[in-house]
């Protein structure tokens, strides 16, 4: 008797088979590149105490977090998976050898989310690399290269805009303008979501003077490194950020990179913990303003937990968005409802040499399934339909005798004769081309 | 400025890089268990309303949980996945392909638990295959092939055992026992942690008749499915449960199982839901009294959510706790702290040919990674000796000139000098031996 109505609470993903083996091949994706770099996984607690996880948040985090106590301990499920990295780093900085570089793939909790459609648990993808010694750019090139081939596994074409903070920051001392600059950064980081007309009116409520406004404008607009220089001459700041950035585009060109990347100073990145190099990733084909990846520089990771200093520089790409605009913009190619390559019907007394058949596939990596189940025959061809799985083949007592099968290709219809050895050989061949094909 | 002591919350895992691979390589081998088995995967949220969540929970199982507010909203942590799957069902029952084989790996949550090391939030595997026709017995034998083969992908050997709650149900009915049926089971689910001693007064003080008494515990010692038949012969539930049991030991001879299999009545299994077959893992060589996974048939899985009665048959492997066990009982090889099998060191100004080579490998999928960080070369070795690395590859400017690379076997410590189409061909050799090792 039904007493409840099941039902999800707004914001959470819950996807069906087809979705969710299409989210899945894209999280594997996504591992397989973290793997092939030599990043180490990690795994973290959802639940933390409250007072480590926001040791450093405030605002807005602290109205978003899903915090409570059971008993008398005060518990929050973590919104990102920086803060518990800094903590890992902190309990085990006496066990890690540094530089440490790590990925972590897990859920994520934001509530009172106020944007429509925006998801509230979701999943999150990291790599983070710190060091324990002076930084060196040619890490924050292999973090971009990382999240290159990231798309690049998953053929969505993109372009990844780099710029470092060092720039902004120089060019706010040059123009006496650094006791604005968080104002100002606030303006300049919804650039690319407003017209250039109120974009440049939002800013001069801010810069009384045209000329500095008329400069930094200009620098906004430029996308060569080698003009950077005309805009200041007395920052050491800036000259510091020139250098970096030439000095990463150096290295990402010895690293024969896919995706286009470029200068974009107009790449701010919110978060003020950057201190050096910000990167974003956009859509090359789809008129998508918001990045779908980014990351960036910094000093400190760890300072509300250890003295210790820890600098680093990691990315973050969010799956859960990801796959949601993948879906939206109809980028998914829907398969099938099942893992299965193949179904094997029994048909009269086989079900032992239907058994033993599908052990003998699953020996070579074959996924399969025996329908035994309690229906008509017909019924079977119809689920092994309607589940869109790609062969089927029929183990009647005459097949069984004659150790001869057909193997149907659902397809296509396509149908198929020969033993169980060339039948597994077929499979395999096909399996073979549909690797190539992804 | 250190503000914030670092820790984790009681009962909450948190796996240095070392135990982290490894704890993922056994997830991984798990999960390639079910998708050889073509098992469709399943992801639900970890948050969900109290009242779906709780709608057949009491008792113990709501003082576990945590259960919290945010605005009006009243939420609950999954303490189990059989729950939300109930749920899942509930919600897609009408776009779900009947019968419906999912697997779902996946974190869970439960506080209070008062048992010393016991695990707060842990990882749990859950197979279910549920049908909306009617049943068969195949289906519990497809379940306890599937679990046995986890246990062989792993390589460690158990004992499954395997009864019928019929048998059970059966025999109260033959002895009048019925109303007493929940204390006397409550008893036998413990028999195997207890002495016989006390076991037999324990029951005495629920079972008066002696006659009565003796032949439950005759029952309780039976491992011979042919001398069932003593024991009952009026109870028509008893009857099936024979049949059943016989039925399902005949299926699972068809399938070739390497994990010894037998009967054993005092497989109780505490949950009240299951209604027919139930069976547990146990270490075949282990001195463990517990269970390290099982399962079993229920009626009705999702009758709080719909009136459509879904039957099936599942199990569940706590993931978190069998790495614990491994661990504990030093089970668990552990070889590095990187997933990279070759560390790249520049020499000189090599930089560029470094990445070049790197990209080179990891297009043969050779986790690798390049040493540029800012140290001193000697550092560079510790590293790479330090995380464990199999090979090193310095790349001097010598070596790339000639073309001609030194790789270094870190474990032997032995040389092979070639090229690089050389230096690849070995290292897929290696990985070739180490996986038919695994």
């Amino acid at each position: 008797m039904q007493t409840v109505k099941a039902r999800n609470l707004a914001g959470f993903l819950e996807l069906e088979p087809e979705k969710q083996i299409l989210f899945n091949e894209l999280k594997r994706k996504v591992e397989k590149v973290f793997l092939k770099n030599g990043l180490t996984p990690m795994d973290t607690p959802i639940l933390e105490y409250s007072d480590v996880l926001l040791a450093k948040a405030g605002g807005d985090t602290e109205k978003q977090i899903y915090r409570f106590s059971k008993g008398d301990t005060d518990m929050c499920m973590r919104f990102d998976l920086t803060v518990p990295f800094a903590k890992f780093c902190a309990i085990h900085q006496n066990e890690l050898v540094f530089p440490f570089r790590r990925y972590q793939i897990g859920k994520v909790f934001r509530g009172e989310r106020t944007q429509k459609g925006r998801l509230r648990e979701f999943y999150q993808c990291d790599v983070d690399m710190i060091t324990d010694s002076e930084p060196t750019i040619a890490s924050d090139a292999d973090c971009i290269n990382i999240l290159s081939q990231v798309y690049n596994e998953i053929k969505i074409p993109v372009v990844i805009k780099i710029s470092n903070r060092k720039l902004l920051i120089g060019l706010f001392e040059e123009l006496n303008l650094t006791e604005k600059s968080s104002e100002i950064m606030n303006i300049l980081d919804k650039k690319n979501k407003m017209e250039e007309e109120k974009f440049v009116s939002e800013l001069r409520t801010i810069i009384c003077e045209e000329n500095k406004l008329k400069t930094l404008i200009l620098f906004m607009q430029t996308r060569n490194v080698n003009e950077l220089s005309q805009f200041a001459n007395t920052s050491e700041k800036f000259t510091e950020g020139i250098k970096e950035i030439q000095e990463l585009f150096e290295i990402l060109s010895y690293m024969n990179i896919q995706n286009k990347f470029v200068f974009d100073p107009s790449i701010i990145r919110g978060l003020d913990y950057y201190t050096g190099t910000v990167f974003e990733t956009f859509f090359a084909c789809l008129d998508e303003k918001s990045s779908i990846g980014g990351g960036g520089r910094y000093d400190n990771l760890a300072s509300y937990y250890t003295d210790k200093k820890l600098s680093g520089v990691g990315f973050s790409v969010g799956l859960s968005r990801l796959f949601d605009l993948l879906d939206k913009n109809n980028l998914l190619e829907v398969k099938s409802k099942t893992t299965s390559v193949l179904n094997i019907i029994p048909l009269g007394n086989t079900l032992k040499q239907c058994f033993e058949i599908s052990k003998a596939f699953r020996a070579y990596g074959i996924s399969n399934e025996v329908l035994y189940f309690n229906k008509p025959f017909k019924a079977k061809l119809n689920y092994a339909n309607k589940i869109g799985v790609p062969f089927m083949l029929v183990v009647g007592e005459d097949e069984v005798a004659s150790q001869t099968y057909n193997l149907k290709e659902m397809n296509t219809g396509a149908i198929f004769e020969g033993d169980l050895k060339q039948i597994i050989e077929k499979i395999i061949l096909w399996r073979k081309n549909e690797n190539s094909r992804n």
